[in-house]
């Protein structure tokens, strides 16, 4: 089956670009940067999180037949035995692990993913209602509470993993049970009489639908979807009504708006980013693959003020977003507190798909600015570099108490960086008509279909640690075709040649990307080189945590310091602001990576003498200093980092 | 009845000082800094604390012969009808009212006292246990878990409340309600055969038998208390073998460690102050009394380390400690945020409390000079000007989120800074043998028995304002005493005279106090001038917080910036190392105050046209600046503040 979005690309015209992602299966991690982090994630991270779902019990939650008791291993630290949201976590697992398979097929892994959907088979309600938690407890309860129990939520991660996993194999029974599921919340909700009007308050429903309904073609998949980010945040609200049928009083909700999951208001009219992060993305996410169906200028407009009030007041330096762990979200503007931070990684791995999404609807490198951000810093930090340790927060500072773990009470994170990291190579290239879009840089193989021409690209690089990249264009037959080339936002100075001839490229960039029309033939090559100085980075005034401190960042990277590297505590550093930092390649550091070293002060604690406030300031002392990569922190000894170091 | 301690006094040698503290009633605050403070909460904080004691429930769960279902209004935010703990907060307003009663008398206080005392007598179990939770609901379960359920806290501070009451008024019923209850504990808990060897984790009731003890001079009652302090983090743990008894795992204790509750280890084994604030404010007030009484150097040196501890490590410049929210209490040395500080009012209060306790068995300025700053910052920051709002948590930095609530579902604070306001006059001076100690500093009236004769003392001073004090001097005959004069530690430059002739006072001075003996004569004066320029403070750069930044403090006060004042963010603010600050007397602000007032930068904000990082720093231009008191924050208008200000 061929996806809808692929037959309606030559339609009428359309108010928006429609670039169309290369499909991650057909891009080859075979050197480079990625290639360790893809095979780890593969070899490692897939099957480990399969073990851990099984021993901690998330897998019997499908055992249907047996009586719902207590699991045989209750869920840490809360005493938990089951959550109403499990049925997520395996349906990501899922997802995650169909990504390796076109590529990569293991009976091992389709076995395991079998077993599981023949379980959900075997336990969906003959209506083809599908949750875990309600049939086998509470059925009576289902459809009872959108507000706070998750089950369209949960539905449409086992429905994303059903597309990925229909995409890589061919089977269709998990497909199956789900488009059931579907058809079940299609005749449960809506706007027609006779329906309820209510939508989830955890976004993910949405965009599953749209993943749906581009393999399905199904105009329902779509219009359900639509529905549902219509009817957000409709007054007065389904919540309200909801919790008085269940005879209770709307103003006990625990977290006291509905702006908790962006349901405060209809979103069209949402222009500051609020509540509860991963919520926000998926559902911004959302809007902009209903933007792209839907032709809807009002969604992309409100798309574009969100994400300039997420970037310009809301962000932190590494791409994570939502500072505060009470709401696991957003606070006021400008409030990105370094050692409190919540950042979590599901939400900045969210922001990844929702700048993506924008980006084929509006070719601006701002979209892959922040892809890339988070991509090499507040996503990728939620991972550790042997792929079996993870982090929910991803602080900008620590004294040490920050610890990767091997498995959580609540396990979204894991399973969320994972399929980020299995379906990479479908971030890195886009196509419409007769261009091509580069969005991403890294070795890395890619076969594309573009004005019906097969394009081989490769890219030879050791980005992001260099900045200079060799893309090789494979044509069978020649073509006339429009390369768009993003030069990073981070960059200052870039050159461009193509086949050894440098060109002058600067009228042609728009927006962020370089634009290069030629008759392309094989073996060409183009080469970009970008100048990948260390930035030193301030903070906006507002930002009352970063003042007089300074954050390092070469081309793409963030980077931090760990008191392994120095002995010291980094918050004890005052770096003066016409320090030299020298970049080398470090090739026994964690895989390899390019470090900063230089010379700064060390405030000196040896002359307090017990006091903890004295009327001189701190005396300084020379002390080397060394820099490291964000993403790569918590990986060797306990200690503390710091993102945002003092300056002199 | 006299109190067992003055008895006590003219008895054998003993290893420590034994000052005694002047009673409350004997200090007036006829004028000056304390006059309108002690009158508002006398004439407006204690009558709306029994008005919101009864409109919110509090005094409802002492009908003990109503059933015990919810409250006419539960307990927001919570929905909670009711908490184990509640007999402690109208203990606590028994006891802060008591206070006021000796030299005010007052029916209607009187009344409502009695009418509470009533009920406790009456809900009494005939065994002599009173708790008001457990007789009501589940009188089956007392003394099962003395680790979460606050028993002897509660009772505690019942005991403190019937010493007050007894002592203002000599109306014993309250008190031997209480004795009665004591007998009860006795009964119960103890190393001897078939009683339990628990002891409650929540300390409280240590210091309140203690106090107990020295109105009925009963050893019983201060074995006890030595019994409980001696008892504590005994291993294995009594909390262990208690949740076993009840048929949980002692793994599965919320907070973790029995450090949260002090009971990790033995009391004289800890060095490092840990766990909930107030908890071990408590638990070190009563390990001083202990020592005091007991003449037990073991404890006093164990007060020694842990203070040195809490002052040199761990303790807010304004006094304020327990920064976390999670433990209401201790994390790690120098972990001092600003923003989320928790700094209970409770915790400073109890702080006041232990100082003032070390002081009498070791006259040595670095207590007095804790309890001054509690005094004086910290602790008066958790009461509004007005009497009757709050604070709980006293944060050093906010962005005008932090505003000051009325009453609060957990409202131990308010009590306990009123208890703290209305006996006051305690702190000022001790007396012992011939000499008298003059702790603090403040316009007052004292009356003293000294070496068999009566003392009249009075300040006549602007304290703290200025650093001027005039200390006159009544006899009515001659008498040949030591006056050991505070020389506070903030102080750099001090000058005393008598008579108008100036002395060297400096070869007397002895760990912060200097002596002046002579024979002194009714209208002799000594006058005290301590020079008051504006300090501006560093933290220990272990205090990664306070990096490059800078906090103002005269005399004993802290100061902040407010929002109000400037019209930006205190946030925004650079001070030059070498500002000129002038101090300032402004009557118009919350009934008078010193203001700091000079020139500052402020980081402009204007040219980042919607960036959020960049690469240059933030541009500065000049912004008139003030700064008021930290103890008058968040009286006038809603906004932003800060203590510590990011220098240039």
């Amino acid at each position: 089956m061929s996806s809808s979005l692929k037959k309606a690309a030559g339609g009428a015209p359309r108010l928006f670009e429609r670039y169309v992602p290369v499909d991650h299966a057909r891009v080859s991690f075979d050197a480079g940067f990625w290639k360790s982090w893809s095979e780890t994630v593969r070899d490692v991270t897939i099957p480990t999180q399969h073990m851990r779902l099984d021993e901690e019990g998330f897998l019997e939650v499908l055992d249907f037949d047996k009586p719902a008791g207590p699991l045989a291993r209750p869920i840490q630290p809360s005493g938990l035995s089951m959550q109403h949201f499990f049925d997520s976590d395996f349906g990501k697992w899922i997802e995650a692990a169909s990504y390796t398979l076109k590529n990569n097929p293991n009976p091992d892994v389709e076995a395991k993913i079998d077993a599981i959907v023949e379980k959900l088979e075997h336990g969906q309600m003959a209506d083809g209602y599908l949750n875990s938690w309600f049939i086998r407890r509470e059925p009576e309860k289902r459809w009872t509470n959108l507000r706070d129990l998750h089950e369209m939520y949960s539905m449409g991660h086992l429905l994303e993993g059903a597309v990925a996993y229909f995409q890589a194999t061919g089977k269709r029974r998990f497909l199956d049970v789900m488009i059931r599921a579907v058809d079940h919340i299609i005749d449960t909700f809506g706007a027609e009489p006779g329906k309820l009007r209510g939508y989830d308050a955890h976004e993910e429903i949405e965009l599953a639908l749209v993943k749906l309904y581009r393999v399905t073609g199904d105009p329902r998949h779509l219009k359900l979807a639509t529905y549902f980010v219509d009817e957000r945040g409709r007054m007065p609200s389904y919540y309200d009504e909801e919790a008085r049928r269940r005879g209770e009083d709307p103003a006990d909700y625990v977290y006291k708006t509905y702006a908790y999951s962006q349901a405060h208001t209809p979103v069209r009219e949402q222009t500051q980013v609020v509540g509860h992060a991963v919520r926000a993305m998926y559902l911004f996410s959302a809007m902009a693959d209903l933007a792209y169906e839907n032709d809807d200028p009002t969604l992309k407009s409100a798309c574009d003020k969100l994400f300039d009030n997420l970037t310009g007041r809301q962000l932190y330096v590494t791409g994570g977003l939502g500072p505060s762990a009470s709401n696991e979200g957003f606070t006021r503007e400008f409030d990105l507190p370094n050692e409190t931070a919540y950042a979590e990684t599901c939400a900045a791995v969210a922001l990844g798909f929702w700048s993506h999404r924008m980006a084929q609807i509006d070719l601006d490198g701002k979209f892959t600015d922040a892809l890339e951000t988070v991509l090499f810093n507040g996503a990728l930090s939620g991972i550790s570099r042997d792929g079996e340790h993870y982090f929910y927060e991803n602080v900008l500072e620590s004294h040490g108490q920050n610890r990767r773990w091997k498995w959580h009470y609540c396990p979204c994170c894991p399973t969320n960086i994972a399929r980020f990291i299995t379906s990479l190579g479908q971030y890195f290239y886009s196509a419409k008509a007769d261009e091509v879009a580069v969005h991403l840089y890294g070795a890395n193989t890619a076969e594309l279909d573009v004005a019906g021409r097969f394009l081989r690209l490769k890219q030879d690089t050791a980005y992001p640690w260099e900045g200079d990249v060799r893309l090789s264009v494979g044509l069978s037959v020649p073509a006339s075709l429009t390369f768009r080339l993003r030069i990073p936002g981070w960059c200052r100075t870039a050159r461009i040649s193509v086949n050894g001839q440098e060109i002058d490229f600067s009228a042609s960039v728009e927006r962020g990307y370089a634009a290069i029309t030629r008759e392309w033939k094989d073996g060409d090559e183009i080469r970009l080189s970008f100048d990948m100085p260390v930035d030193r980075l301030y903070a906006h005034p507002a930002v009352g945590e970063d003042a007089h401190r300074v954050a390092f960042k070469r081309g793409p990277v963030v980077y931090c310091v760990e008191e392994t590297d120095i002995g010291t505590e980094p918050q004890r550093l005052r770096i003066a602001r016409d320090a030299a930092l020298e970049p080398r390649f470090d090739a026994g550091l964690l895989g390899g990576a390019v470090v900063l070293e230089g010379e700064a002060l060390e405030a000196d604690a040896g002359d307090w003498n017990g006091t903890l406030y004295r009327s001189a300031p701190p005396s300084l002392k020379p002390k080397a200093f060394k820099a490291i990569p964000y993403h790569l922190w918590a990986n060797r000894a306990e200690g503390a980092m710091q993102v945002w170091l003092t300056e002199k």
